[in-house]
């Protein structure tokens, strides 16, 4: 048994927790950052609420918000700069995946000097400002991982930042935030955090313990899919996925992820297909090739998800996944030749071709 | 959905991870103390261990071993004036709950000054040293809970000190220091463990959180309990113990534990039964209890243990404890009246009265 646990974010799940855990935030210094995208945090409240804690416990804060869609790396060299001139003293994250990695990344580059390939190379000296996530979407667990992953057209692909220093400081969970969050987005992001509790098991890192927290979170997006499936989901089952997204979080801040979420990068760099819609058409043909070398564990997933059959897990996701991308033979070729260097292919505890990979690529679009 | 977890110290379980781990120990000062009890670790190897990791790291240290079994007060603020002459960096504990439960009030009493009663009313300043904790038994959960129990003479009981200051920083779990670790201190311990993830499910702080991990604990102690009874357990299951204890402490760091825990402090204090032991010979009667009122509970436990009814864990728990002592109802009523006063009997799910706790007593000693 080698087991290392490490999960130094301090995470509030509840109804109102912004603004009834204001004083941890005065904690964290006199001047906050709040990064957020553009327009998401203002329409469900989450950036008023913050304004208002901030406000009234005497903080001063400036807002960037300028983070778009899978942030690049020029967008985190750009919000580094803006904290530097602002000379702040914490950053608060509002938002999904883009907001949250930029932000870990943000902090990195207003605190050290690092050229591109330093920033991925992970090497850091221990500087950092504390950080404060509040997601508003249930699915990256970003704010409970130790990664930042950005847009890098250098490899024309997403690549990840990985550091312990990358963990909030705070994780402030309300799904009130979620409740007008478009169906489309919702069914993405529970793929994403789907994929993440399934891809954690299915790491050569995974442990007893992060397959326990795996299955914890697929239980709960498990009893959310009738839910999905209808596109009608109230308060409770909101929560209930922003808990199993933070859990799958958890999961993949010691196990990583495996295939595909590097096949998925392909999907979303040439194709602009959302990222947890891109782990989601790959899923079940992913898993069918686990099966032929490791039925055990499929079957562990199947009844965690209380499905007979991948056949049945495959006819949820078409479901809510609806009609597919048209994509060319050749462009899975190119796609296929990025995923395998990446470092998720040697990650995964089946080993997996080229081929492997192409193959899934194809059967998953026919 | 109410949920904070917070859980900040760094778990390593592995063969020779003390020696694997040397470099993180660099970061926490140029001298340690090394807070232990008078035997065991320098028999089990874990002592020496850390000394040639000290050496070689060139940390100073000094030792303290007057630790003695269900630490006083008094040896907390004895030890806390050897840390303060010794002007030590870091505190690393050896041993079982004794040892690592005394570091904690050590080091806050070397760090801040403080009385008996603010000692235990839990609000200090932010100052206190890093700590390492090297569990050699596998037990009590020390490794990863913010809880310091120290007997105090003044309630005539154990009374705990928690906050989050007393998390270590690092916890290091090698069950080589286990192997030889005698059958009646491994039984003794394994079941205060399984009480742990027992009552953290039954406290009004469970979530569905800690619940999956108590469960998680509790399978995998109970995939030992046929070892356990033939008193004969290997390496591989002393490493699942010791890491079932931790994932235990996991819960019971945010749950807290319920009514066995205060009812098992009085036979401890009075009678000097091991507190392991005593929980155990309390446990089933109190599910019994808990059974009438929340039948789904006891359900799940049963379930996660490979049970069918109570009476088949009574069965297990009575060839494990052998023979149980002689204590007379005036004595029970005393440990009731006490027992009945504590914070730990609000903290459960089930309401329990002066009356119900006697009878719990009585019943557990027929």
């Amino acid at each position: 048994m080698n087991i290392n646990f490490y999960m130094p974010t301090k995470v509030i799940i509840g109804k109102e927790c912004v603004k009834n855990n204001a004083v941890l935030m005065k904690e964290f210094g006199k001047k906050a950052l709040i990064i957020t995208g553009a327009g998401s945090a203002k329409k469900n409240g989450s950036l008023d609420d913050v304004i208002d804690v901030l406000n009234s416990n005497n903080i001063e804060f400036v807002i960037y918000d300028k983070v778009m869609s899978n942030p690049t790396v020029k967008c985190a060299y750009d919000g580094a700069e803006f904290a530097k001139n602002h000379r702040v003293d914490f950053i608060i994250a509002i938002g999904g995946g883009s907001p949250m990695d930029a932000a870990k990344a943000i902090n990195l580059l207003a605190c050290q000097e690092l050229t591109e390939e330093e920033l991925f190379e992970g090497k850091f000296h221990q500087d950092i400002m504390p950080m404060v996530f509040i997601p508003t979407t249930a699915g990256t667990g970003s704010e409970v991982t130790p990664y930042s992953i950005l847009t890098y057209d250098k490899i024309e692909s997403k690549k990840s930042i990985s550091s312990p220093l990358l963990f909030p400081k705070l994780a402030l969970l309300d799904a009130k935030y979620m409740i007008n969050l478009p169906m489309t987005t919702t069914i993405n992001t529970t793929i994403d955090a789907l994929s993440h509790a399934v891809e954690g098991m299915l790491s050569i890192r995974a442990t007893t313990l992060t397959n326990a927290l795996a299955i914890e979170s697929i239980e709960k997006i498990t009893e959310c899919f009738e839910a999905l499936s209808e596109k009608k989901l109230d308060f409770e089952q909101r929560e209930k996925l922003l808990y199993a997204s933070m859990v799958a979080g958890m999961v993949i801040s010691h196990t990583g992820t495996v295939a595909v979420h590097s096949m998925g990068y392909g999907l979303t760099y040439f194709k602009d297909i959302d990222h947890g819609r891109a782990n989601g058409l790959l899923l079940v043909n992913f898993l069918k090739l686990v099966n032929k070398h490791n039925k055990g564990m499929i079957d562990r997933l199947l009844k965690a998800m209380n499905f007979e059959t991948l056949e049945d897990f495959d006819k949820l996701l078409n479901t809510l996944l609806g009609e597919k991308e048209t994509i060319s033979k050749e462009e899975f070729e190119k796609y296929a030749a990025i995923a395998i260097q990446t470092n998720n292919i040697k990650n995964c505890k089946v080993a997996t071709t080229y081929e492997d990979l192409l193959d899934i690529y194809l059967r998953s679009f026919e």
